[in-house]
């Protein structure tokens, strides 16, 4: 028995007055997965508890099956991991911009001109801070103005601020303690000290004097946030001896999926934005389906559609994964697979940011409780027959009908 | 104010081809059971979690108001509990059979021909271990080839591994520690010394040989599994002042039900099989009730007939099960008295096994919301007032309806 998960990313989002009081669900037109309900178990689901919104990290590691509020250690491990660096139990990792700031370390630009930060690959190896010879620093550009930072060392902690102001015109922050820990202290002095000794370094490097002749934002410093150690869990083969693999582009959904054991996999045209190739994502999980039992296929232009708040957009992106989801129903046996198809949070094209309104969930397969939804949507699947459950029991169920899940007793 | 709660084991399922997609209890007439649900409140319930299956042990505690996760400590100690034995807490006890095994410690037959132990009684009592004076051996042979053992000393620990192989053609296991106390240690080790002290004496008994010579298998050892404490749970007379009373035959069903504080209660007829006369158990309900403020009444048939993988025999006892419940219909009075109806655990009759699915709860009685569902059955109950609750919330939901919880607060 296998398992595709499907998952639109802030698919799932409140009435809106542009849609006539229809959810972007609603208003799409979306035969196949009409499909997947009305063959299906439906319900409604809070990722973490009822009106409590998750950031992406904390929704994709619960719909693993993984309790969040046990296993969360921030979001910078994941992100580091997904872009492919080894990140160790007790590292602590930070996503990271180049930035443009002023003397006065008042940031002009976060993203210095969405500069190539590859360009200084060779010279942010091998960083040293004399001040702590016992830590080692991995500086590594992964995308466009984007890094990944990974302290390695004793006595490290997660529990530390951003330096990242997350705006432009005020002051880089310090990094400061979240926690009455040594470990915590330490961190934060230790991040702070690494952005004085990047900063010396880029200030006066020769490629951003270059940008400075060329009237181009220096990418003069480095700024961090959402610091993060690997997730405390342990991998779903372990647990349940299930085989897992990942399809999706988003390196924080890669990361949770590496910490569940899963492989990773990419497909041909898939992008991450509104723009990428769904059906070429169904393509890559359909080649591998033989292989596992289990696979999280992600697909996140539906959440960027929401941030940018267009609503027409994010209508078009459904239409896409609908476009997936056919692809699955006429390639891949329903007597052998369970198809699950859910969104990790509601995204208000409104607000342009997550919230806690809870996400529509569809499993189809041979042996679900079938009721009678005829339409997937946050409203129809709500009188489904799986009631309304939580983001972490939805592996279990899913693992359940695998047969699985061992019993607890005798 | 009164309430019975009828318990069909394994009583869920999951939709069977056999039964034309339908499950057992959607496929059996059931005009009885579709009345309580009719006229009374439905929901779906997970006995631990979603997608979480059960023991039977887990199971009928949770039934009974506890938290399975804080106060499971193994089955062996209900089952002997169950079968009339005294076990306190700090006892670990076991369930045992009689077996064949060979020279090389082989089980042959894990029931030595479902011998009957009891001509072993007396041979079997008062056994001392040389290596362990200070722990007192019970050793009683319950139902046919089966046993209980129960050890009282101190530091002992439930956390032991059973030395039952669980199949024939392998040998018998030594006991382990399953966590890293000094006291499941030790425990391992006394069972493990027990065995070759009851299969030293078993060997050279004079029963054996008189079998051997009969060409029937002798019962030359005792192999034993499902190591338990007492659960750490208190009275629910002491909870909620709550006069208990079951009436079952499974022994661990009785067990769970002492611990509880109920009194056990015997039916003639009652086999704990597919065989049982269920209306002889609701008449003995009947009969008590005026004693009781609940009572627990539990038949087994159905499970039994899910691990035989026997959908017709399943829908046949469920149409037992309707024919009890038209027993109480008629003749308890539904003014002054709540009928519950539901399942310890899904057990699919295709895997032949618990799972975890939901299973249907329906609550009849004086004061409750009455919704819309007009029959009972797993995606029937899905749809009603209840909604989807947990195994631990079904006790305090029926006791609230009799008015005896207190208040949280003021």
């Amino acid at each position: 028995m296998k398992t595709i998960l499907i998952v639109g990313d802030g698919m799932a989002d409140r009435p809106l007055k542009e849609l006539g009081g229809r959810t972007p669900l609603e208003a799409a037109e979306t035969p196949n997965l009409d499909a997947v309900a009305a063959g299906g178990v439906c319900g409604i689901m809070d990722i973490i508890a009822p009106g409590r919104p998750p950031g992406s990290d904390v929704a994709n590691l619960t719909l693993l099956g993984y309790d969040p509020l046990e296993c969360y250690r921030g979001r910078g491990a994941l992100e580091a991991m997904g872009a492919g660096l080894a990140v160790r139990r007790g590292d602590v990792a930070f996503r990271g911009n180049f930035a443009h700031v002023d003397d006065d370390e008042v940031v002009v630009d976060r993203r210095a001109g969405r500069i190539d930060g590859s360009v200084f690959g060779e010279h942010l190896s091998g960083i040293r801070l004399d001040a702590y010879p016992d830590v080692e620093v991995t500086v590594r550009p992964t995308l466009a103005h984007r890094l990944a930072v990974i302290l390695r060392g004793e006595g490290l902690s997660w529990r530390v601020s951003d330096i990242d102001p997350h705006k432009t015109g005020v002051r880089v922050l310090r990094s400061r303690p979240l926690d009455g820990t040594a470990e915590a202290e330490r961190t934060a002095a230790i991040v702070n000290e690494l952005y004085r000794v990047l900063r010396e370094m880029l200030r006066s490097h020769p490629l951003n004097k270059r940008r400075e002749e060329e009237g181009l934002p220096p990418a003069n410093a480095v700024i961090l946030r959402g610091a993060g150690e690997p997730p405390a869990v342990t991998p779903l083969t372990d647990l349940y001896g299930v085989r897992g693999a990942c399809v999706a582009v988003t390196p924080t959904v890669r990361g949770a999926c590496l910490a569940a054991g899963f492989d990773l996999y990419d497909a041909p045209g898939a992008t991450g934005g509104v723009d990428t190739d769904a059906v070429s994502k169904a393509r890559e999980a359909e080649r591998i389906l033989p292989r596992y039992d289990l696979v999280f296929l992600h697909v996140k232009g539906t959440d960027v559609a929401s941030h940018d708040g267009d609503p027409e957009l994010k209508v078009r992106v459904i239409e896409k994964i609908d476009g997936m989801v056919r692809h699955l129903l006429d390639h891949v046996g329903p007597a052998e697979t369970y198809l699950a198809v859910t969104a990790d949070h509601t995204t208000s094209i409104r607000v342009r940011d997550h919230r806690g309104d809870p996400v529509p969930v569809a499993i189809l397969g041979p042996e679900v409780r079938a009721d009678g939804v005829s339409s997937y949507s946050e409203r129809a699947c709500a009188g489904g027959g799986l009631g309304r459950i939580r983001g972490k029991d939805l592996m279990p169920i899913l693992l359940n009908l695998q047969d699985r899940v061992a019993l607890y007793g005798s």
